[in-house]
């Protein structure tokens, strides 16, 4: 039988299990990715198991997210994520460097590699034959400590690609189509493989967007053949002896297929407040606009700058709209310096922002009430900008948000291009920069032993929990709708993101842009009986945050009932001992309402001998289920994974 | 008798009163400036006053301050501000423009005319030979009225300069000598005027930092004259015809006199916490470095950001320094570029930020716990920086800066570039950019008059005082030392200046500093009895922000007794009806404990009939003096200036 390009990655990295979709299968994971906000506990938790010195090929701490250093806690992490690659013998990128995953492309990425990061666009390097997965922080650490990865192997969903993109669309548009056609949920349990004569007119940053975004479908992650797009990106930065070629082979088949045509795409815009709320950019044309903002892992290429300096050069962009750039990375700044692109954006009114995550996290660049703000982002769920609850954030090309820039409003960027007489194609831009010196090298094993680790006041240290009881009663104190995001678990913002090192003081954020007395009430309560939340669809979409896990589990959380959960939080739960159950009757959902009392018994046998499970609401009997593996069971029910592993050691 | 600089100045633009130091005086101000960060409450003022069209020369609004936008708050001041702007027929920068002061210089900055602004460095423009002083936003209100502004006479202090700098060295060198020399209080009450053959060495933009800095002296303003560097500099940014020679005739006397032999000067910094605190470079080398910032008004023009883009090209900052750039201006940052300066920055590790005060201030930028950060801003009073009230902030010249970034320790210039073979003396810079549409220029009077308000919930409107009791008795909630600053009194910073336009929301920041509890102290006896606060020697030094006197206010302070008070806040203080008194007799100071009970009867008369006042201490006399003029007595007693401009109204 032929294989596709996410078979043979995963035959290449398998450890234990066996490829049938749905079974739990072992990786050999080659390298990984931590940034800041997540990075800090990774670092705690190396601490917690002992680590020596990193069993990977390639692990690399980016400082991307907490840039803003409002007070001192955000410089404070950045020491002591520094003082920590230097013991643990991992690569470390500095503020202002960039942002993790196209840096990590450009420097790192590698054909045939496995990877998984602490962030949940991890997956973009799936743009280079990688297999790229985004998880919780504590199994990166374990794969740093050289443990393999343990996930349920995925459908494999073929999408081939023909044609060419029409003049003025550009990668944003392809995926924002495939949002359009399937959904936040419609890549759930699926890895994505992009296939087809289309790819050749797709450069590998190109499809880093299309990789990038395919966490917004929930899938488990997006892989591109590595092919001549990827020998002539790696040539570029000094690399190709890294390349190697990993196509699909001919006439295989898919779990699942899909085709796009390229030509018949137009301009798309994701409308606030889903990344899946995606119309044509001509349905909404003349909606006024008061800020756009162009960056982020989303839409990191040179290409991606230069063509939005290329739209606005010369010109003044409107007096009314902040026009913010955020440069991925000082390599990509200085190409486009080099190009000129710099200039004309700065020319027409751009306000040009260190390279990092910045608005995209939440970390300022926050909307007026009411204004529509137009981002080349990945995201827009409510309130994420900072903006507040009724933000109205929309998600486009760098065309079509250069072009609303200059007009004030939301332009189709054909109209103005045919307006304005402006040029399309090839864009005469020069070959990547590389900075050697821009990642700092681990010291030698030897020497790194020697290294103190840098611990301000606010690295609160990882909190204990306790093993799991067999029979409790437990309060619901929040009952919430479908598509609950970690970024309403725990939010990210200017705010909350200093706190990220320090768990007490981040758990008083948990869910309060939905319920702001639930970190109060489930304090109160954490150590008599502990608590339950019920939700619905997809709970836990979004960033692979373990702080949406491990901060209510602070506060006293027991259980999650949902109707589905998204993959990394639902990993997130069982690695910090929170059961995940779901209804095996929709129809439950509606006899759980906040306030009432959930009591289990006999837990432990229930959950070691099948997959459901029975409770009793207000003292009435539903069968609900749970979809943990063997090993994810004992890991509950020992209170968590660090808990487990230090009772192993004894 | 022959006049300098500063008194033609003066003499051209006197509408009221005699040219004696100390008396008051009223000037007809030709031009303002205001920034976000005090301009909320000026055209919030504007509004109280019925302000139909400005009736200045020019007036500008700049952006500068609240950039961070970690919510909606500030982007919503920026909206506000926008309308006003158009509506009231003023300019309007946009954020990331630039900073105020030297994009005033470049766009507006023009010898012999008058200028207040509502910031602190305002000065800096006497580098044009203008007569450029930071007042309260209240006064720059009137201003834009058409009202002349009140001031007493300053002496003026001739500084003499001859010789020139030695390499490595350059103005900031200059204006950190001074300080040495003079400390924080040595301005008081005068004008600066810098004169002889040294000046031919300094660019305009060399005078910029040194006049900027004259705030730091505690002077009413800096003054240089208008000659060849200044019709230079007006060619480069392509305005000659705004250019007229203005320097002070032969044999003019100084009321003070003082010489600097700049050929004697060496690389100087200021240690923590005080603009004063300074020492040679060479005594402190070595010592290590976290963070090194380059930008702001105090180091703000193109050489600044070359000098050090030269001194790092090629080389790579140390991994352990977060090295920070913020471009002053769209201009400046796009010649930067062309230069390829921009691109050197880059490849050694810089953060290249929006254009902007950012760190300057507490914006961002703030530094760990126990980290040495060196910047070329202006100030480093104690928690500034957002970094606690133990941050350590030195201040020094981009020369020290840059080599200091290389090194990751304190480092004299003159020693790296010797080790390094750097080349000292023309940089080849271009001439200057100018980008004609950077600001907005209001619309014609008849179609302003349509423009409304963009008032977002966080736009409070002015609180209403009431008129100034004749006998009373306030408990003392606060006694404090000497040199209480503004940001003492009324924070900066990410947390506390989003609420600039709220003075309810912003008064919970009143003080904190020294004493969380004031502001709940002040409130639960704000509407019973007031109270009073005690403090020692330049009292209100720094910042020019009317918030640090309408905040207590608000809380209701109704008397500050104190050894002396720096000159801005002192004036705000009787602009928002609060009674500045000051100690007769030094010792008394002692006899004002906290919690002490003040009482003072008959005041109205005591105030109006001379300049000392009774008050009793626990019962016991004690006598205190006042300097207001007979119009600021007034004031006081109409519950501040807007009241009383109402009240005249009818």
């Amino acid at each position: 039988m032929a294989h596709g390009v996410a078979h043979q990655l995963i035959a290449s990295h398998l450890v234990d299990g066996e490829m049938t979709p749905g079974q739990e299968i072992s990786l050999r994971i080659d390298q990984t990715l931590t940034q800041d906000a997540t990075g800090t506990l990774v670092m705690q938790e190396l601490e917690s198991l002992d680590l020596d010195r990193a069993r990977t090929e390639v692990s690399v701490q980016y400082v991307d997210h907490n840039l803003l250093q409002a007070d001192e806690k955000n410089a404070e992490d950045h020491a002591y994520l520094r003082s920590a690659c230097r013991r643990f013998g991992l690569w470390y990128s500095k503020a202002g460097n960039g942002v993790s995953h196209p840096t990590h492309m450009q420097r790192f990425g590698k054909p045939g590699k496995t990877m998984i990061g602490s962030d949940s666009h991890t997956p973009a390097c799936g743009s280079l034959g990688m297999l790229a997965i985004g998880v919780g922080g504590l199994e990166v650490a374990l794969a740093i400590t050289g443990e393999p990865l343990s996930i349920k192997m995925p459908e494999i969903w073929g999408v081939e690609l023909t044609g060419e993109l029409p003049p003025w669309c550009s990668a944003k548009d392809v995926i924002l189509e495939m949002l359009r056609r399937h959904g936040t949920k419609g890549g759930t349990n699926r890895i994505i493989e992009y296939h087809g004569p289309g790819l050749a007119t797709l450069t590998a940053m190109d499809r880093h967007v299309i990789a990038n975004m395919g966490a917004e479908l929930g899938a488990t992650t997006t892989v591109f053949p590595a092919d001549e797009e990827v020998r002539r990106f790696l040539a570029g930065e000094g690399r190709e002896e890294d390349y190697t070629e990993l196509v699909a082979e001919e006439g295989t088949e898919y779990d699942v297929t899909e085709a796009i045509d390229l030509s018949q795409i137009e301009p798309l815009i994701a409308k606030p407040s889903s990344p899946a709320n995606v119309v044509p950019v001509s349905e909404v044309v003349g909606t006024p606009v008061g800020q756009v903002v162009i960056g982020s892992s989303a839409n990191p290429g040179l290409r991606d700058f230069a063509i939005a300096a290329h739209i606005v050069d010369g010109r003044q962009t409107h007096h009314g709209v902040s026009f913010d750039v955020n440069p991925t990375s000082r390599p990509i700044l200085a190409d486009l310096t080099r190009w000129g692109g710099t200039t004309s954006l700065i020319a027409a009114g751009a306000r040009i922002h260190q390279s990092g995550c910045m608005g995209c996290i939440g970390m300022g660049q926050a909307p007026a009430p009411g204004t529509n703000s137009l981002r080349t982002f990945p995201r827009n769920f409510p309130g994420r900008s900072g903006g507040g609850p009724d933000d109205q954030v929309w998600l486009c090309s760098p065309e079509t948000a250069a072009a609303s820039a200059l007009r004030g409003e939301i332009t189709d960027p054909r109209v103005l291009a045919e307006e304005l007489d402006l040029k399309w194609g090839d864009l005469g831009l020069p070959e990547p920069t590389v900075i050697p010196g821009m990642l700092e090298e681990p010291p030698p094993a030897e020497e790194a032993r020697h290294e103190e680790l840098v611990k301000g006041p606010n690295i609160s240290g990882l909190p204990e929990f306790d093993p799991f009881p067999d029979s409790f009663e437990v309060p619901v104190l929040l009952a919430v709708g479908d598509d609950i995001s970690t970024d309403d678990i725990s939010p990210a913002g200017a705010e909350a993101l200093p706190y990220r090192s320090n768990i007490p003081a981040l758990a008083r954020f948990a869910f309060t842009r939905i319920d702001p007395d639930y970190p109060q009430n489930a304090e109160e309560i954490k150590d008599s009986t502990g608590h339950a939340i019920v939700g619905g669809a997809n709970y836990g979409q979004g960033s692979s945050r373990e702080h949406a896990a491990i901060c209510p589990r602070y506060l006293g959380l027991r259980v999650v009932i949902a109707e589905s959960f998204a993959r990394i939080h639902w990993q997130n739960l069982a690695n910090f001992g929170i059961l995940a159950l779901e209804f095996t009757d929709a129809g439950d959902r509606e006899k759980i309402s906040q306030g009432a009392t959930l009591s289990f018994s006999g837990l432990h046998e229930q959950l070691q001998n099948g997959t459901e499970v029975t409770a009793q609401v207000d003292g009435q009997d539903i069968t609900l289920r749970h979809s943990l593996s063997d090993r994810q069971v004992r890991m509950v029910l020992d209170g968590g994974l660090i808990r487990q592993l230090a009772e192993q050691k004894g």
